[in-house]
């Protein structure tokens, strides 16, 4: 019985990253989309979402019949709160991405405007983060969690660089205004990839550390665990 | 043991009520600062997001003692793991209090604007939301839930309204860009708030019929609960 419980916990696990990859290529292929000027590849995104949702569902079915199954320890509860907790920031990350794509469509239909504004920089940010705070729940590791938080500073500077910069063209060149801000939109649609990032590293130091305790003082963690 | 299991469960729904209480205060502490152009109110803001973090560890721990107390039946374990969702969600309902209480304290900084926009209506439409929703989930209505799917659509129509209505103010008084910026942003904070509650509101339904159905057939739930 034993065995099959955690059998079915790696399953979780796997499921999860499954759920990560397919997070992290909504994200791309949005940010494609945006490079390309490419409405076929906005279309996929919006198609992608279904499966996403079904994905989220799924795992939270997962972990509620493994929260049924048997009498959990401690440290096993804490990760599969942990995996429903991170599956709903991945499903939201998935809905930036639809964000995203409906943004470039929009664009697509607007002149083409030369703008101080690094989209792909920003969402490769974004992703680095997404990708390592998913790293870090796999090797279960607080630490590599911790520069997930780091790397949401840069991020948000960033950011405040893209509004600052928009409001200047928008200014300037009023004529920009619906390029400008459908572009700063999408940094802004990336900064909330990254707060979901960032929401998950949390969840990861969460659970590392309130599993350590636990394991350290055979004793609840209780709320000084984190 | 079944009857402090069963007070426990509520003590865990009393405290996620007494957190969403918060998160709608900081909210509407924000709306106001934005109508009174009130930093102080701002910093209250600022302030509580401390109370409503620490808040969300609290529930989370709570929750996490109750899945490992003993062997919660299925039903509990839904409304457990529904609770655990939707005390993210109001976390982040705090989160875009902060959001709107930043820009506010830019909009301070900036000559008063007469926009078109209407912030307080649109927060009216939000806060019901996030009210509705949470009436859902005390009386475990569904049905009430979905009204709050509902609701979403026209916040999003006021959303983009007020999208359209910037646009044009931006174009035509590029002075104001700041401001009609600035009080955007607060506009698609308030969209934000909405998505939460529609969250909610969804974890309300997937524990409720999920229940429903368990209850009914006497077996799981599986993926077509939901």
């Amino acid at each position: 019985m034993r065995t099959r419980f955690h059998q079915e916990l790696d399953d979780l696990k796997d499921k999860l990253l499954r759920m990560g990859g397919l997070a992290e290529q909504a994200i791309e292929r949005a940010v494609e989309a945006y490079r390309r000027r490419d409405s076929s590849l906005c279309n996929k995104v919006l198609e992608g979402e279904r499966t996403i949702n079904l994905m989220e569902r799924e795992i939270d079915e997962l972990a509620l019949d493994l929260l049924a199954m048997q009498q959990p320890m401690a440290i096993d509860l804490r990760f599969i709160v942990a995996v429903v907790k991170i599956n709903a920031d991945l499903e939201r990350v998935g809905d930036q991405a639809v964000n995203i794509a409906q943004r470039v469509m929009e664009l697509t239909t607007l002149p083409e405007a030369d703008l101080n504004i690094d989209i792909p920089r920003t969402a490769e940010i974004a992703s680095t983060m997404v990708r390592t705070a998913l790293e870090s729940f796999i090797y279960a590791r607080a630490d590599v969690a911790e520069t997930v938080l780091k790397m949401d500073n840069s991020l948000d500077q960033v950011n405040a660089e893209a509004h600052r910069s928009m409001i200047r063209t928008m200014k300037e060149s009023p004529q920009l205004v619906p390029q400008a801000l459908n572009t700063l939109l999408i940094s802004r649609n990336l900064e909330r990839v990254g707060d979901h990032a960032t929401n998950i590293a949390e969840d990861v130091i969460f659970w590392v550390r309130g599993a350590d305790v636990r394991h350290m003082f055979g004793d609840k963690a209780a709320t000084s665990g984190d």
